[in-house]
């Protein structure tokens, strides 16, 4: 990754249905890094990597967007960009006590992927044993906190003591751990579910999928949100205990954020009220400038951030 | 195993309401390896080992059967059996130009558990491609004949040049490969699904799930039926291309016999229709005799059977 400058006029070509946009907040997620993996992607072939952003419309060639709308979705990692209106999510209506950089995290992507792993692919209950890894992430402290509204019992692990601290003092999850001093993750998963897991949100892959096997429960569930602990690795980890998804009747399953758009304004009612009375938080962790996006991104792999991982590019 | 003789009396215990079975046919299926495993299983404490059979009634406590009652169900591997009527899957009514011992195969739990693979967990769609590994055993030959049934094109793996022909010859395949005759796996599924495989039917696990998770289409299922290269592995082999289940929005979904016994009569109707008009057919290895059972059990884990394992206790 390189900063490049260049210049552009502030106005969507003549004809042109694009819309032209000034980034605010750029979100660094994990999936990004798969995106890079292309050979000729499209989301790399403008020279700006592609990514979930919260921007302001410049100009619009399209009817449904005009100047001055604040709007979330797909934009590219740069100071203005210029897009298809289809790669707007939504425009954003709901501005007042939350903070704008939210539409990068709970009030955006990694919130309806939190809420349709969850719900939809998980088909979690009432009461149900949850486990979540990566849990102090963008997606992971919503799993909890969500599993938690729905009466779980939910663990979370993370990489830290501090995130592990915020896990169970913040997010109001039953039990935490930092997988990095467990020597034995089959074992820790034992101490903390006796009687197993009904539901695993995957984020992680590998080590932690292998000890998670051992312990579902009979017809558990694995939403499969991301597995990053292998995106970097030229040889992934072998996972030995599949024959449990047979003995166990388990169900896995990966999802991708763009199959549930229609979940979002359903998403977006429950979400917000939660958060006016003030029983989901939500942690970020936000770093300044184009210049240092990189160093962000890249310490998404290493466990760097403290919660949520956003870019602000530009003050509104 | 080892063979124990005794004495029974050849009536249900006064006052009991279990059912006095002889038993014909004992079928041999990779699921019975894994009861084994069980240090307390209930299946083993009375010495002889559970398993699917053909029997007939010789005398009962329950009122839902009689003397001369011809049933399938969870019977013993010995000449007869004691059993709950619960264990009792159905009476045999069609006996009319089918093989008693097809009761424990297409007429049975592999029957029911090809149909409830493919249709209900694996949802599979007319036209679709569908991988089945272990293509010519008891589940196999069946899944591979309904997803031709269903106008899909259907490849199957397997482990002999003669039961790769019984794949093409006999079963309609479109294609089938020998897997011990393949160095690469995965350029052997490149080779028979450039546009990749919608519906894998997982009956071995380990190194072909591994080059099957490379080849999968978005959105691909993947009913797992059994793992059974895995069973007799004190380390089980690593799968490592599991991100695939992120990437491609796999759903992969282990899944029981029993919970699908009700689909049983639909099943059923739908099968014999079939049969009767010859456009399934049914392979069996029939070997003779109790004191022949453990060597044809065994001989499912090296692939030593060419066709449905069956073994034949004692003619009707």
């Amino acid at each position: 990754m390189e900063i490049v400058e260049g210049t552009i006029t502030l106005k969507v070509p003549e004809g042109s249905k694009e819309v032209l946009l000034k980034n605010l907040y750029l979100s660094c997620d994990p999936f990004m890094r798969n995106l890079m993996n292309k050979p000729q992607g499209t989301e790399t072939s403008s020279g700006a990597i592609g990514g979930f952003g919260v921007s302001k419309v410049i100009d619009s060639g399209s009817p449904d967007y005009k100047y001055g709308d604040l709007v979330w979705g797909l934009t590219k990692w740069e100071e203005y960009s210029l897009v298809p209106s289809s790669q707007i999510i939504s425009k954003i209506q709901h501005t007042d006590g939350v903070p704008l950089s939210y539409y990068t995290g709970i009030l955006g992507m990694p919130g309806v992927t939190a809420y349709a792993g969850l719900f939809e692919v998980g088909s979690l209950q009432k009461g149900e044993r949850v486990f979540v890894s990566a849990a102090s992430g963008a997606v992971g402290q919503l799993v909890g906190q969500f599993a938690k509204l729905t009466d779980c019992y939910v663990v979370g692990s993370a990489g830290s003591k501090d995130k592990v601290d915020l896990l169970k003092n913040k997010f109001g999850f039953d039990e935490g751990f930092n997988y990095k001093e467990e020597p034995d993750l089959n074992a820790a998963l034992k101490r903390y579910f006796p009687e197993g897991i009904d539901v695993y949100f995957e984020n992680v892959g590998g080590k932690t999928l292998d000890a998670v096997l051992l312990n579902m429960r009979v017809q558990g569930r694995i939403p499969a949100c991301g597995m990053i602990s292998q995106y970097n690795l030229t040889q992934p980890e072998g996972v030995t205990n599949l024959a449990n998804i047979v003995y166990k009747k388990i169900r896995m399953q990966g999802f991708h954020f763009f199959d549930y758009v229609n979940l979002y304004p359903k998403f977006l009612e429950f979400v917000l009220s939660h958060l006016k009375e003030g029983k989901i938080v939500y942690v970020e962790d936000i770093a300044e400038g184009l210049e240092n996006g990189p160093a962000a991104l890249v310490g998404l792999f290493s466990g760097r951030n403290f919660g949520k991982q956003v870019l602000l590019v530009a003050p509104e």
